[in-house]
């Protein structure tokens, strides 16, 4: 249990340092074209998904998302025990990872996001972003489980791009992008919105996707 | 039945999100440098493509296209009473995958293109990628059937950049983006010649495919 | 032996498409930045490239290379007799999809190239580009051969970068470009230059990666 | 043995022309912004990793890198009597690759870098980066194996962006980028300290990772 506790710890906290350590770097030496250091920041994460869930994978399940875990938790009988456990875990790990891309590079540790992420379109963004990421993770466990660290990786990667939100769809992420005002920062006070778009996402996700991917 | 219709309407919406998404998102953040739009634009395509290819092939062979339907109706044994069942699926899901990309990126829900995609070269490219679509498709069931969400994937990312149309290749994704007056648009009143290119293309696989790829 | 030879003709047609095609895309949407274009370049190229090798393989060997149809005549036991009618094929192919190319891009069918490639650094990089490019298709056949594809596909993406003369690496490739004047292209008249160091690169393949990847 | 240090020589020197000349071809050609030229770098560097992975890990294990060697004989029976000779042959390799690469790219050949890459920042980010190769590494190795060219490929890519050092992680890489004074270099009165920091990254991962991924 501590071990794997302590790969979602750490997967959480490289997959911020992979998400904001990536905007920072992009948009330094974008030199104001934001599209280049989006495209940087999606490919980053997406590496270090594919990375993270191919090693973590058969430890905790390499989750890194709380939204996950309760998926799990309410149809595939995940621990319901372990669920605030994970939770915990994800999100230290998150701001852990924030914390230390921060001394890398060379910045305050200690930030408020002020970048506003908010409205209607934000958060439809993040609903269909949710039930994206559940579908593809779902879809894959069922079709080609090994092939889950590749979906997840590329789906991110594209979502990046064809949401408005750029897909959070991970509440550990979006508190931890809360603690960082740089380029992939949200606004702390926009946090919560966030949070529930992505609970609805799951919520849809639970009605749909055991009907799609049924045996 | 209704689960393969389902997986169509769902898999050619998040297509056609994917598609037109990254258009808009590309579009709004290069700075006038249309490169980097449709390099985005293309990533995140062959991204979404692998994804639903894979989730969704095990339940309806994930066509999200017309033309792919109708190869397979026409060579494979596909039931030829499903057709028109499967093009009104793809149809309808592209079309709400537009309508919902608008809602995410705060635009008006309906609208037309006017991006005129029109003449001899455009539908000389069209013919060209709809028959590389299906030469990619048909040969790599044959020689590796677990490769074909990467084969086609990696063949559209590239398409988007070596033909002159960008590769629709796909007459559902054509119409619904007739409906997205966006960077991946197409005027309406271009509709029917590249669907027209996309028939051809399709006639030229059904001439040499099956020699090629023979058992 | 018609279906090899008409594998390496339509395999190497579709290969110019996607190198000259994304080429002229690139530097038609790149506004002058031309590390932009040539990274569309090379990402489609090595999409082909994927494509191509991993559903004509098994018909042909997928060579489309004159240089890689001689190494394995000279150390595999690729039959002497085909291999210039495998030559024909791969030129012939390449010729018709740089015609194809132009066709979709509107353009002159029939041109010269007046782009200068010439002089020992790019001669030494054509060298040491064919060496690599055997290097990976030898070492790929000895260790796994299911990645070839990939092997090549992405050695060929980022040669474009980590070579000076991007990695022509491939006798008709050359002569082909030689008759695009566009991005891809090669003045005619340096076409032997490249073609005599892509065939030393040969050589030093020939005596050094019996002995590396012996059994 | 020998056929193993060969395989580290030629291994390392290609890795090398693949980071130093991406590194030129992109900054000659990026036009000012650095973004695109370090993506091109990270991609290709990626690229060059895959393929030497793949086709030289069989022979020698695919090192490349003196932490990598150092790791597996201080905890994985790796013998401590080749790790001299690994190093080595990584060094030398390496400087050969440089010097290959300046001679491609018509440079003189013999150079000394004075890009300035110093401090605690830095520093941490090595620490950092150089775990995280070393976990990827091992992680894989215990969970699936096969993947190890992929993961090694794609954090690389990935790291180059999300770490401020852009992840050197290699002592033989970091001497031989200190031969070298264009957009990969350091300035050899630096390379001490990059070492060091590498040198507490192993000791970081000997630490820790024995623990996570035990059977």
């Amino acid at each position: 249990m501590a071990r794997q506790l302590f790969a979602e710890f750490i997967g959480t906290a490289f997959l911020l340092i992979g998400v904001v350590g990536s905007g920072i770097m992009g948009e330094a030496l974008a030199d104001g074209n934001i599209a280049i250091a989006l495209l940087a920041n999606a490919i980053a994460t997406g590496c270090i998904l594919y990375v993270l869930i191919t090693t973590l994978g058969p430890i905790s399940g390499a989750h890194f998302n709380p939204v996950v875990t309760a998926y799990f938790a309410l149809t595939a009988g995940f621990s319901r025990r372990q669920v605030p456990l994970f939770w915990i875990a994800q999100i230290s790990g998150g701001t852990l990872g924030v914390w230390l891309t921060h001394l890398m590079f060379d910045l305050d540790i200690f930030q408020l996001s002020t970048t506003d992420r908010t409205g209607i379109n934000q958060w439809s963004s993040e609903i269909i972003a949710t039930f994206g990421l559940l579908f593809v993770i779902i879809g894959g466990l069922k079709s080609r489980p090994e092939t889950v660290p590749t979906l997840v990786a590329l789906y991110i990667t594209g979502a990046y791009w064809f949401t408005s939100s750029t897909s959070f769809a991970n509440p550990a992420v979006t508190i931890a992008r809360g603690l960082s005002d740089t380029f992939a920062g949200i606004n702390p006070a926009h946090v919560a919105g966030f949070v529930l778009a992505q609970i609805i996402g799951m919520g849809m996700a639970i009605l749909i996707l055991p009907r799609l991917f049924k045996d």
